[in-house]
């Protein structure tokens, strides 16, 4: 790019290492699934052969509960407070540190999506553009160049790029697997540490997805406090991404790694400065189903992240228009009580509908309580048990089937044969369809409820088989490219 | 902080070096001066000895006729079109190209601003955050850690922040002197070029305000073509920070960079690939006197820097909600006519009531036709012409005088007794009181005009009193901490 005829110092390369690594994956297979999603989406009228989009974990059914406020609460809106404008005062807002009215609702709010089991200090949180810019912070404020965070799998890929690419930092897998329902072991952490040891890698934490997407599980409260025992003995931090705490809905619910850490208390000497190592990642993207306000948060009782964050959260503040709408939503006590109760309803309502709708194909779902996704075996459809299998699979899925889902290799999974399968950015009606589609496929592949194939196998039986993935790069954060897929900030 | 009793691998180090050293600034006498515009701030009638505000570069003069469009224009702030709900739509929307409703009014604007002689192309547009974020990303997709930008002095403060601190860049000064009204000059760019190369950093572009932030000046056409052959010469990237665009108010008016790209042509081999290493950076903090809604934009016709851009956007997304206003408004176009005509006719009233004020007391501004300040001598008002007479100045002119003003050595201005005076984000009245302040004062200390001191001084005459500035670390960036005073991202 740089002209041959410059003179002194023609510069060799023009665009930074950041920038001119970026075009990875726009040559991976899941670009071809989501331009094929984009050029034939489906619509129960005008494209009822469309490709259904279940790779989306997008919160669409609660929007009618949240239209009714706005039309009883015009003032949010409208930039006004007891009728009269704050228009002036919203133009010129650009404090850091957030509207205190807005910090105050939101602090209440996470307190309430936790059962009022813990509460939360408006003057540690720091909001963000997103849970995206949130994490990407925290890693900035947390880790070096070259430092690591271990990161149990499956997770979403997006962290490759939110927590790498501008940061230098580095994940090392935790290998969760089937054989415990992928829940996260001791063993499987000290096994990630070493690992990034010979790698000569400076552990500084863990980041956990609590509920953990993509598993649409939550963390039980044993395997928190395990992982507590772990940082606390290795002295390094641990990062808790809840952005989906709102959507647990059934037993034993979700537990938020504070409520653990405030029943140790101080009384360990590991644990003397823990609290100053757990930090909390929120956002209303996926319980309030507003992605498109970006609204994201840190929680911390570490002054020092509190200070550096806030100073950080300059690159990506949150518009003040749209801090005035969640200040005075979620103050509304009365809003938020019923909001969570039907939201949750509504997700579990739908989740069992896709659980018992593939349990009917003979498919099998990873037993969850939480996210707006299942984790979905298809090993029994595949014609192989490996990633090459799953890809085979996921190609057919898409574009013989019709439904755009998400392969497993993409979240780091070691296993071959699981599919995050999202339920909640679409009507009942739709849902239906894509079981339907999905049934007529297994049948004519004869993996039919009826069928030959070995359904319902039981997830947590035999030895679960591991191996390294070969599309690991693959990723829905690599969709990102000016072409015409690729364009959302989905998790 | 670590615990001394932790197992194995107690990390000495448990935040970030990015996090760690960001206490500076907490010991600046400018936070003092902050603190004690927040402690008392001026009000006409509640607090009329308080410390009037002339340190913010906000624009509040045309607010009143914003207030008007949105009242006439309910589906803007409504989340409407053509009166049906928008609100799913826009809840749900995130894709990191932005809303192209908005974008093709964005460009369309951008365009009017510089009185449609450029065309700018919607898809050449990456939305950010504000215009810090888009610095920022640009630092990302331009420079590695260690590579330099050249930026000519004085200059906005928040650059060291905000172009330096994650990105690992760095900045090299460009001397401006008031010998020649501090017009950049090709000797002074090869100058800082040969420093540069001296301290072994790589340059990759320099980068310019125009209009300038802290001078309130617009770049003359002939120093645009001077930069252009340097950096086409050089082969390196020119980042032009057009925020204040639309607050040229005077001939001989704002030319963008861009103009003078487009009538060179690509003749000249140099000039081969040159439009793909000049970027603009946008915003609407200024010349609508939005900051609060946190939108900027970075425009460049290099694909790789759009793609890459576009994709560190999700690091910091313009709200939806923020896009669907905007798009109405700037799609407006005979709103936008006259918002751009009276704005700056109003400017231009404000900053003559400023200038003419000045001039009375005996203090000379240099010439301005553009910004939302003025950038003024008052060496006349000084014990002696060093730092250390201008922060004796400073801290009388925040403490006795009551005015918050900015001292140029925060600027890194290389000559003693230049302040950056704001005056469009008060009243007419408030600057009258201000100015008579200032008479007051100058009266007193017998440099009034009437008194001994070298008033009225030519600006370009004698020559230029240079030093390196002791006080280089003060900003207002600096500001920035956890404390009261400290929280605007201001510019």
């Amino acid at each position: 790019m740089v002209s041959m005829v410059a003179d002194e110092k023609a510069q060799p390369q023009l665009l930074s290492k950041k920038a001119a690594c970026n075009s990875h994956g726009q040559d991976s297979s899941y670009f071809l699934g989501w331009e094929e999603y984009e050029k034939n989406p489906y619509d129960p009228v005008s494209n009822p052969g469309g490709i259904i989009q279940m790779g989306l974990a997008e919160n669409q059914l609660s929007f009618d509960l949240l239209e009714s406020w706005l039309e009883a609460n015009p003032d949010a809106l409208g930039l006004r407070r007891g009728g009269a404008s704050v228009f002036r005062e919203l133009a010129l807002f650009q404090d850091y540190h957030g509207m205190p009215a807005f910090k105050n609702a939101l602090a209440r709010f996470m307190s309430e999506q936790r059962g009022y089991r813990v509460a939360f200090d408006p003057s540690n949180i720091v909001l963000t553009a997103g849970a995206t810019s949130a994490n990407e912070a925290l890693m900035f404020c947390l880790a070096d160049h070259g430092d690591a965070f271990l990161i149990p799998t499956p997770y979403y890929p997006g962290f490759d790029r939110d927590l790498k690419w501008r940061t230098g930092a580095e994940i090392v897998p935790v290998h969760c697997t089937s054989a415990n329902g992928f829940r996260l072991t001791r063993a499987a952490l000290d096994d990630a540490f070493r690992r990034a040891q010979k790698r000569r890698l400076r552990v500084k934490g863990v980041l956990i997805t609590n509920p953990s997407n993509p598993l649409g599980t939550t963390s039980p409260r044993a395997d928190l406090e395990m992982l507590l025992d772990f940082v606390a003995a290795k002295g390094i931090h641990l990062v808790s991404d809840e952005i989906y705490s709102g959507t647990a809905f059934a037993a034993p619910g979700f537990v938020s790694v504070l409520e653990v850490l405030a029943a140790r208390g101080a009384s360990n000497a590991p644990d003397a400065d823990l609290s100053e190592r757990v930090h909390i990642v929120y956002s209303l993207s996926k319980d309030l189903g507003l992605p498109g306000f970006r609204v994201g948060a840190i929680y911390s009782s570490n002054a020092g992240v509190v200070s550096a964050a806030t100073k950080m959260s300059s690159f990506g503040l949150v518009s003040s228009q749209t801090q005035h709408l969640l200040a005075s939503l979620l103050g509304d006590r009365e809003f938020t009580r019923k909001y969570i109760a039907e939201n949750t309803r509504r997700i579990k309502e739908r989740r069992d509908q896709l659980v018992e709708g593939l349990r009917g194909i003979g498919i099998e779902c990873l037993e969850s309580n939480a996210g707006l996704f299942c984790w979905v075996r298809m090993g029994s459809l595949m014609t192989s048990q490996s990633f090459e299998g799953e890809m085979e699979l996921w190609k057919k899925v898409v574009f013989e089937v019709g439904l755009n889902i998400s392969p497993g290799s993409s979240c780091h999974c070691r296993e071959p044969g699981w599919f995050r399968v999202c339920f909640a950015n679409m009507s009942a009606k739709t849902l239906d369809v894509a079981l339907q589609r999905l049934a007529d496929f297994a049948e004519a592949n004869g993996s039919g409820k009826g069928g030959a194939a070995p359904a319902r196998r039981p997830l947590a039986g035999g030895p679960a088989r591991t191996m390294s993935c070969p599309v690991g790069r693959f990723s829905w954060a690599n969709r990102l490219t000016p072409g015409s897929a690729d364009r959302k900030a989905e998790r």
